[in-house]
């Protein structure tokens, strides 16, 4: 768990998926993993707000919703670039 | 660059964000960080494969086509859930 992220990572980082729901308010980030040579999976890691990082299932609807939902907070700011 | 990820974040980790398009196949992962007390930004965090990290404007329509391009790719995988 402690190890950082920005390393290169050399083979999967999740042996299992988290399926049950978890509501956004308990998420800090979520990290998406395209396949690769590493790894042959698509990996998304939530850390969690107490530290836990939890893998969530790329294919479940409720993790596309909360991945969407996170940029779509994004656009609800007022434009700041003239 | 170098700090972990992982550690809760104190304030905004992105002063500006990159425009230009990159290439899918140069994106080793990418970290999405939902607004909250530390930063009132959406922030998307990529990390390149040679390690720079960029941030990229979560607005921007290729990046969320990025980001579902990633996700689309997990559904391609065979089931193996009986």
């Amino acid at each position: 768990e402690a190890v950082p992220r920005s390393a290169i990572e050399l083979r999967c980082q999740c042996i299992s998926t988290h399926s049950k729901f978890i509501h956004p308010r308990f998420i800090q980030n979520v990290n998406l993993t395209p396949s690769g040579p590493h790894c042959k999976d698509v990996e998304v890691i939530a850390t969690l707000r107490d530290g836990r990082e939890v893998c969530l299932e790329p294919t479940a609807p409720w993790v596309k919703l909360i991945i969407k939902a996170i940029l779509d907070k994004a656009n609800t700011k007022p434009e700041t670039v003239s």
